[in-house]
């Protein structure tokens, strides 16, 4: 399997691409160059010229990558063509936030239930997605073939939840709490912190400050 | 200014490696190494101890970094000592989910208001944080100082958004929507694309498929 060697920094990167891939697509362009996807990856042309051999594929010199080729080898690495169903823990406003958005379902990760422990949302449907009990869980990942657990629950609630999806046969978990969940070994978990970026810009608004407040 | 020279991708990782610091804080962790902070970040443990580097942090042989030393010298690369107060602009569900979200207020960037074009909500204030109305932009950003506008509308609105930001003198832009704004040079935009990791997961996911439908 090929896709079994790509650097973890790549795989990372394949999400990037594909998005600034699909904006060029969007576009109507119809190649681009390792330059023009580097800019909009914030890596230098090299490195995106080594990730994408790993994929297999090499640009022309002097005509660059075609756009809908490449759009198609790194959704294949990236498995879109498959589809992983989702379920969302914790209907709060980032849960149907998330349970609503319609990128995850284009994308080929379509929210196909949820669970909440708010009695009054249990057997409702809320932007077409159907709300279950908590104790309900194993039998709805079975049922529905889940994938992935999507934890967006408030933090005091979110290992419970990594429990319960764990005991349920998921494997891969994707955490907004802003706690950090210890899982089995075999289990995958990424942490989302929205603050992230917000640091970068703040990085950034710091060096545009007079010189005695910074380092 | 010594903040001015470290590299875009250092400056992304340096959140990365505030979170975990603040972690190994938490568990009462005194010191720790470029090692543990590598496998955190998903870098090798050479890029961390360059990246630390460029702080002019340089660890002990066979003793490691010292952690809350090292949690002041990244917040303090990362203008954490500073604060940025954010304005919301749209307040469907993620909106209210960034509006309230205490890691942001934690971190320095305290939201300290929203816009929404819906006039029930204008003149309310929801989680603490008062709600106007569009054009009133500019007035609210000169009044709270408002250094970040984030964006959390439909894709429809968020170019239309993102022009009342840089009209109301703001420079620094994070971009929830599914959509690419255009801005002039001087302003920085970030975009969240909340399925980047989903696709990371979906990569791994694959990976565990049988051969065939690998690549």
């Amino acid at each position: 399997m090929a896709t079994a060697r790509i650097p973890e920094a790549t795989v990372a990167r394949l999400p990037v691409y594909l998005r600034s891939l699909t904006e060029l697509a969007a576009d109507g362009q119809a190649t681009t160059s390792s330059d023009i996807l580097a800019e909009r990856a914030g890596v230098n042309a090299a490195k995106v010229r080594k990730d994408l051999s790993y994929l297999g594929t090499h640009g022309t010199r002097g005509v660059g990558y075609d756009v809908r080729h490449l759009v198609f080898e790194v959704s294949r690495a990236l498995g879109v063509a498959n589809t992983w169903p989702v379920i969302v823990c914790g209907l709060g406003n980032l849960g149907r936030a998330l349970a609503n958005h319609t990128g995850f379902t284009e994308r080929g990760f379509p929210v196909v239930a949820a669970i909440d422990v708010d009695a009054e949302l249990v057997g409702t449907t809320i932007d077409g997605v159907a709300v279950h009990s908590p104790d309900k869980l194993a039998e709805v990942v079975a049922a529905e073939g889940v994938a992935i657990g999507v934890i967006a629950t408030p933090a005091a609630a979110a290992q419970e939840t990594a429990d319960l999806l764990v005991a349920a046969g998921i494997r891969s978990i994707l955490d907004f709490s802003p706690t950090v969940v210890s899982v089995p070994p075999d289990v995958e978990v990424r942490a989302v912190d929205l603050s992230t970026e917000l640091q970068i810009l703040g990085f950034h608004l710091q060096r545009d400050l007079p010189p005695e407040v910074n380092l």
